[in-house]
């Protein structure tokens, strides 16, 4: 049947053990963020690999991941605590060891009111302009947390624009600087900084050990094409691909049964489709439906099953209940935690 | 709860009966895509409002409402059948009255080997240049089918050009002209012509009667950003929303916590962001991460609940399990079809 998400485990137990060995050697924690996978299995593979726990980005999620048993969860989002989620976050840190972030004094009182006690860590803007304190106002936030009696535990960024061709180590030297920067000034404030915890797929190659305690690639035990395009991976490192098969051949185009459902709709301003094709270089994926991928640069026939490499590999795996495994000892693997995102 | 996707039952069931009511004055069959909402529940409000079917895009949805009863539905896609799904397709076949698309001899070919006798209707492009074949085409399809003992029903075409500002009523116009030529073309061949269907909701208003005999629009009962930049609905026509909260306010910009996993990162490209904010015309949305909405234009502090109205509603319903209901007679909704995208 097709359209179906395929995992290859022989690659992907290829890209998990190389970036726990690059975390050894570095002497860095690894700790993966599962929002990639939303899969149990997964997640355990990556720790039996020799993550030392796993990041999540919602509530949701760190509620399938802790009734599996996974012990140390940290949810790298600022999130806003209230009378509506308040009871599961304190369930939560009955059931395992929780980290939250926060990017706001408003926010930190928040966590004090409805889960005092939480431990936390400061989100620092690193120059992805997207939630999180400047660097110098990290001691300020630090110190309003563990006044209000959170248990601050350190500092994180995610370093998001790293996400674009030739960017990729300017990114990485600007989150290593601005945690040094921050680091600093919460220890000005007299609070220990135990965890600088950084990290992405595009940076991990970049990662400044000297500074970061821990970090928190995702996308890399699939990779994508996004990756492809960055140049963080070879055509053989991407172990996730749809497969679709032709259903309309034209002169101009073909039509694959796989459209923005099934591949998700991510398209980056510097690429030039939605998507690559395995095995065919110059095909190109320039428009997409629900249910249709048009194809060009390839000589497709009606029929054909073709493998393709989606742009953005998170937002595929939350879009099916199971990935199907090849090279592998089980033939499906759940998605535990799709659609969990609240 | 948030971010969490809320529909307002009142202003869904005024869309509902609209076009319903357009298309009994019209003298047309109303058979709504059912992809939009991929709910049991909705599409029984269509059919109680008049719609004489429903139209699906993939096996998988047609099993889910088949098997709660639903006895008229159209495949409006070009599938291809082979060993993988030919035996759910004829397990449909023995429990409902079902249309096929077909776009090209092979694929007719195909489901003459796995399915014959089902009823088709051949795939006309009138200018999305997508699938289908040209109006002048369709007779030679239509015959090549009938020859090999496919029940040709008729033409059906997608004027998905149609969304584009000042583009619509141009689209309708093709529709109509490819339908006209089409239905010529087949009758041609001694064939009855019983289905002439298109229809989309940008086209709805401009439906010609005198050409098509049913149409199928799909976002019409919810609406969402795009129709209202289109001009298709206003404000208060907008059913569906995705309620999220404000998790970080600074100098430039704001950030809620919904992000592509709930709003879908359908992003047209004559739109300027990724949704709008209920009551806050002035807002945009210029970027969008898996769990970040990033936010301008607003005065917007942490804690606040906004209303946010996505690019595109059909790929939003296909992220959530449920819908949550307001002024309804339940507090939510299963999307039972989500994810059967096969």
């Amino acid at each position: 049947m097709t359209p179906r998400v395929v995992i290859d485990q022989s690659i992907l137990r290829a890209n998990i053990e190389r970036m726990a060995a690059f975390a050894r050697a570095a002497g860095i924690a690894l700790r993966p963020h599962v929002k990639t996978h939303k899969s149990i299995g997964l997640a355990r593979m990556q720790v039996d690999a020799g993550a030392t726990g796993i990041t999540v980005a919602t509530i949701g999620e760190a509620e399938v991941f802790a009734a599996a048993g996974f012990d140390d969860i940290f949810v790298a989002y600022p999130l806003w605590v209230d009378e509506s989620n308040a009871e599961r976050l304190r369930a939560l840190m009955d059931r395992t060891r929780l980290r939250v972030g926060i990017a706001s004094a408003e926010g930190a009182r928040q966590l004090v009111r409805h889960a005092p006690g939480v431990e936390v860590a400061v989100e620092v803007d690193s120059g992805h302009h997207r939630t999180g304190v400047s660097p110098s106002a990290a001691g300020e936030l630090a110190a309003a947390a563990a006044d209000a009696g959170l248990q601050v535990a350190g500092i994180f960024t995610f370093p998001g624009h790293s996400y674009r061709p030739g960017g990729m180590a300017d990114a990485a030297r600007q989150e290593s600087a601005a945690l040094a920067e921050a680091r600093a000034a919460v220890e000005a404030r007299d609070i220990d900084v135990r965890v600088i915890s950084g990290g992405s797929t595009p940076t991990a190659a970049s990662t400044d050990a000297s500074v970061l305690t821990e970090f928190r690639p995702g996308v890399y035990l699939f990779n994508d094409a996004q990756q492809l395009l960055l140049g963080t991976c070879e055509a053989h490192d991407v172990a996730l691909t749809v497969e679709a098969t032709v259903v309309f051949s034209g002169s101009t185009h073909a039509v694959a049964n796989a459209g923005s459902k099934m591949l998700g709709a991510d398209r980056q301003d510097w690429t030039d489709g939605y998507g690559r094709i395995a095995g065919q270089p110059d095909a190109r994926i320039p428009a997409l439906s629900e249910h249709h991928a048009t194809i060009t640069g390839a000589a497709l026939r009606e029929g054909d099953r073709i493998r393709i490499l989606p742009n953005h590999v998170c937002t595929v795996v939350n879009l099916v209940d199971e990935l199907w495994v090849e090279n592998g000892t089980t033939d499906r693997m759940p998605v535990d935690a799709r659609g969990r995102n609240g």
